[in-house]
């Protein structure tokens, strides 16, 4: 039971209207560990700066993931990004991106990271994603992520990177761009056809999908009356799916359903406070109770139709 | 087991990008009273005019729609939309809109069409709506359709009307036109204070949602790799939704959730073809099938998370 994460670790500046926070810990991995940490041993490869602390470390620890990876350059400085919401918050605005140690990030694993049974290849360029995978030809499973710069600027080592894995987890957007095909279960089994055996995708506040080869789950979103900050939801979504997957020895398809929900659990507490503060602090006993939520508001009785006389 | 339904009965001229359709039966008494037929006895009130033929009379008689309360105006013509959808389908773009003997209806409910179990106010304006729901006081269940035209031009009227009914379906661009609120959440607990006992948000290619003062219930849409026309869509989950209330002797919380599921099936039957082409010709067996496919698209074992040792 053991999960390894490649990502970015970063200090995040966030606007929304609700709000504002000039420094949180945020990036791709450390979204995705925390979630995680609830479910499986994570651990974690990433690069940071000076600036990141005892504070920051502490978060970490305290959720008992081994950075024992984390690259750490003191003289330079950690990844920052500064975005801004408005009141329709599913699109963010990008301030800045100070990519600092990150922009000559190789990913470089130990060992033990190596040993690891299942591998998420986080937000970053395609071809490091594939250096990472090729280190791990035992991981049992091994899921992708992207985003909009990647498919436009890195699209064929992307896809290379695609045919390698076994799932891949993105937005609806990022299945219609990669495509190029609207209609998304078009898209879905374009995606499905390069070579993994699922696809995820999350579809913001109306839920999100499981594609398989040979099969089709979807959930709609926790019914959330206000949301805060939106920042690291998909990361912190992978965070649970992949965690609850860690936890559990088969990996099949009611397996990965169940996933969904607990990804979709995490990802609808990520956005109910700045970055990963709620997060930080949910029990077990509140993440359940979310998951039976779940199941209470998509029941229904399968009783077919009959015409009375 | 019956369903009265008061709306249009129309000729639609539909262009999309697949193909283009002159005349076709078309209208919200239409498309609402063919989906339900599949589950119960139906009985429509609308008007037309002396172009409405045998063939069109055919198509209600064939599915044992009680069309004794549809008034004939021979000297008039019927009301008749022109549309086209672009490859978005989602958004209809408004050709022409003539109403014809529509302009001047006054629906008409003889004493049999009184006693009707269940009542569904199709899309007219809501002074109307109100006359028939008066003369129905002792309608079991009685739900409301409208539309952006209405909220716009006589929001007090249709505030009015929707304080008598108990069931509201409407889609989410109009849940949130309604109550000038953007969170869906919060919107639909607006609409549900005015006094409609639940809403039904219809959210296209994302599914729909029940609220109810209690609980929330939600479902995808199903799966569909190509729209062809998505015309009556709307009308026809309302079919399948009410159709469905009206065969079932307990209107609950339970009843209600099939109904959502029957009312996305026929919806989804429905955009497969032009106009009502694919609902006409539907069988038991497909329909019940398809209700199976949602409760197989939506299953997932409720096991929650024990973190071991």
């Amino acid at each position: 039971m053991s999960l390894l994460v490649v990502g970015s670790v970063a200090f995040d500046e966030v606007e929304t209207p609700f709000g504002k926070c000039d420094k949180m810990l945020g990036g791709s991995a450390s979204h995705f560990s925390i979630s995680a940490s609830y479910f499986t041993d994570v651990r974690l490869v990433a690069v940071v700066g000076g600036d990141f602390g005892p504070e920051e470390q502490n978060v970490f620890e305290s959720h008992h993931i081994d950075i024992s990876d984390l690259e750490r350059i003191s003289d330079g400085e950690t990844f920052r990004w500064g975005g801004r919401y408005e009141y329709d918050l599913n699109v963010a605005h990008t301030l800045y991106t100070h990519l600092n140690v990150f922009a000559d990030f190789k990913p470089k694993l130990s060992e033990a990271a190596k040993t690891s049974r299942l591998l998420f290849l986080g937000n970053i360029q395609p071809d490091l994603q594939r250096e990472v995978r090729q280190q791990m030809p035992n991981a049992e499973l091994v899921a992708l992520d992207t985003m909009n710069l990647w498919i436009g600027a890195t699209r064929e080592s992307l896809q290379k990177t695609i045919e390698c894995v076994d799932v891949m987890i993105i937005n609806d957007a990022e299945a219609r761009q990669l495509t190029e095909i609207p209609n998304l279960i078009k898209a879905a089994r374009q995606i499905l056809s390069w070579g993994p055996k699922a696809l995820v995708v999350k579809r913001g506040e109306y839920g999100a999908a499981l594609f398989t080869k040979e099969d089709y789950f979807a959930i709609p979103a926790y019914p959330l009356e206000s949301v805060f900050d939106p920042t690291g939801a998909g990361d912190t979504f992978a965070g649970g799916f992949m965690g609850y997957l860690s936890s559990q020895p088969q990996l099949d398809e009611a397996a990965m359903r169940r996933a969904m929900i607990f990804g979709s659990v995490m990802a609808s507490f990520n956005v109910e406070e700045f970055g990963t503060d709620r997060v930080r602090r949910l029990t077990a006993k509140e993440i359940n109770d979310r998951f039976r939520s779940f199941k209470q508001m998509t029941h229904f009785e399968e009783i077919p139709f009959e015409r009375g006389s």
